[in-house]
């Protein structure tokens, strides 16, 4: 979706409002739901997604006036900075549209809690992104790889960034393809795996995308994982601790996150597969001594996973309730107890040969 | 310091053991004390520093032979990541090192909290960093500007990396600098800041380098930062938020810390200044309504800064005492309250123009 388009629809929201108006209507801007009773996983995409249950919001209904007009405060800050084609913070947005209505002790937002929703309330009536509506969150996550692309008129390629690495940017629409030379991406959880694989030349000598997230991935980095796959048909392998946490982050990867299924058709890449690590591997690799007994939270979370319908894999299954019965979890660093190349050069080399991946 | 030096006095520490035993003396490692007691601050150099007190540690000593033991193992380590140039993670090098001696039920570590002080019992006692001693810390910070730089064969041009930037790694000694066109640099401690700003081209527009921390600055990014201005004369300018920890984090970027006490020569930068915010600024500006109030942790840390020698600037007892007379504080985003562009266009230009700074 352009620009243009974007501002087109936003501009349509304000004519809608208008027109309610002329005709002598309650003004109202109709918003699909996002509680857990309207969240769904559908089963063809393999997404989590917003059902098609939706409320109205009216400008003449003593509990709703103030969010209707925060909505339309929201609505058109948005039109404006797309227009001029400037970025800025949710949090920004908050304190430039924070002030005390004329005469009244009413502020338009009294905390950031306040705005935050209304955006979700805007991406989902419009159907567009956060990022489309020029609204950024926090950037994390870092790349390389044989890839040069194209991003603010700069041409990036990311095999010749060093040490560093190219910093993955929030909005991570506008950027083109020039040149994508791989044959698989590989996206890794921890700093520590991302920079020694960066180290050995993983990308280069398997001639794949390497993609450090740093925990759960922003939603840059989940998005560009999803436009790399699919603009590119790139199968993407997964590697995170052995434990619920990593495997959640997994899954959010894979199907999206309740707190953002109305933006899974962007964010999640249903075919990515899970290539480590396993609560098998610790026996299989050896790397007994180097597990870390399980905590009551780790259980919990692991039980939750057991129920999700989008991790109901037989191999998930199994792997999962191994971790119950031993209730030991291990991370990625463990494998170096077998050598700090044996990541590199055995365990990752072995497991894409053989396709040992979980679904 | 080459990595032919570093590996040199490794060797060194191994050869003194070995020549304690052919001489029939209690092999023994002296390091010196980190202990607040032996923590100054260095008047001269404007910096945190370990005093000159030092202990000495024993094989032959029921209560030291274990830590040893652990000393040597890392020192080991070390070199030989050093020789074969390799980096890694502190948590990889305490998985690799873990192991049960034979005959017995000891371990040589149970947990990181062992092996992570010997690290630092290594770099005190050699004179080296820890990232010369080939074991990174997280990346975190972010890079833009008219500088090109050489790491790993590449050729980085951070004037071309669109909105991205380049992310800073974790070890910044190999990196050379090639071209550096800058009249300044601009440290800012939240990413939303850095985006703005990088949206804008501020470092086009104003001829410097822009360097965004994510909170406080990683090891990497402050060396990087202390690099800079010293092998190429850069004033330094710190915009944090306007509380007791954004302070903080800037006495850390200009004296170190506590914690990190030995590395201030190559982590601190005394002659960086603070553009910005101060509590005076929200008068000024006009920003009352988007402050928040302070809290009890705030104030607590406010008094703490007040004691601190290396805060003691007329300047400055003055900003904390206005924090802790009006009990507020402010977020750099509060000056979106003005407009998005106030920041890049109105409030930094102005701040460089008249050299408004905090010492």
């Amino acid at each position: 979706m352009s620009r243009k388009e974007v501002e087109e629809k936003l501009v349509k929201l304000g004519k809608k409002i208008v027109s309610d108006i002329e005709k002598g209507n309650n003004p109202a801007v109709e918003i699909p739901i996002r509680s857990l009773s309207n969240i769904v996983f559908d089963e063809k995409t393999r997404l989590l997604k917003l059902g098609d249950k939706t409320a109205k919001r009216y400008f003449f209904n003593v509990a709703q006036a103030k969010s209707f007009m925060q909505t339309l405060l929201v609505a058109s800050f948005c039109r404006d900075i797309v227009k001029e084609n400037i970025h800025t913070s949710i949090r920004d947005m908050y304190y430039n549209l924070k002030r005390t209505l004329e005469d009244s002790d009413e502020n338009t937002f009294d905390e950031q809690a306040e705005s935050d929703p209304i955006i979700v309330d805007l991406e989902t009536s419009l159907g567009v992104l956060r990022e489309q509506l020029h609204l950024i969150a926090d950037r994390k996550g870092v790349v390389a790889g044989n890839v040069v692309v194209e991003d603010r008129g700069d041409e990036i390629d990311w095999s010749k960034l060093g040490s560093g690495g190219w910093s993955i940017p929030s909005a991570v629409e506008d950027i083109k393809f020039k040149k994508v030379k791989a044959d698989f991406i590989l996206v890794i959880e921890k700093n520590a795996g991302f920079e020694r694989l960066h180290e050995d030349r993983f990308w280069k000598k398997y001639n794949c995308i390497l993609i450090g997230t740093g925990g759960q991935p922003a939603r840059g980095t989940r998005r560009l994982i999803k436009r790399l796959s699919v603009e590119h048909d790139l199968p993407v392998y997964v590697m995170t601790d052995s434990d619920s946490y990593g495997w959640y982050i997994y899954s959010v990867i894979k199907s999206g996150s309740m707190a953002l299924a109305h933006a899974s058709d962007e964010l999640g890449t249903p075919n990515v597969k899970f290539i480590g690590l396993t609560i098998s591997d610790i026996e299989k690799y050896g790397l007994q001594k180097s597990t870390i007994k399980a905590t009551e939270q780790d259980l919990k979370r692991a039980k939750e996973l057991l129920e999700y319908p989008w991790m109901d894999y037989k191999e998930w299954k199994r792997e999962i309730k191994l971790m119950l019965q031993k209730k030991i979890k291990a991370e990625i660093e463990a494998l170096s107890a077998r050598g700090l190349k044996f990541l590199s050069e055995v365990y990752l080399p072995e497991k894409i040969e053989k396709k040992q991946f979980l679904p």
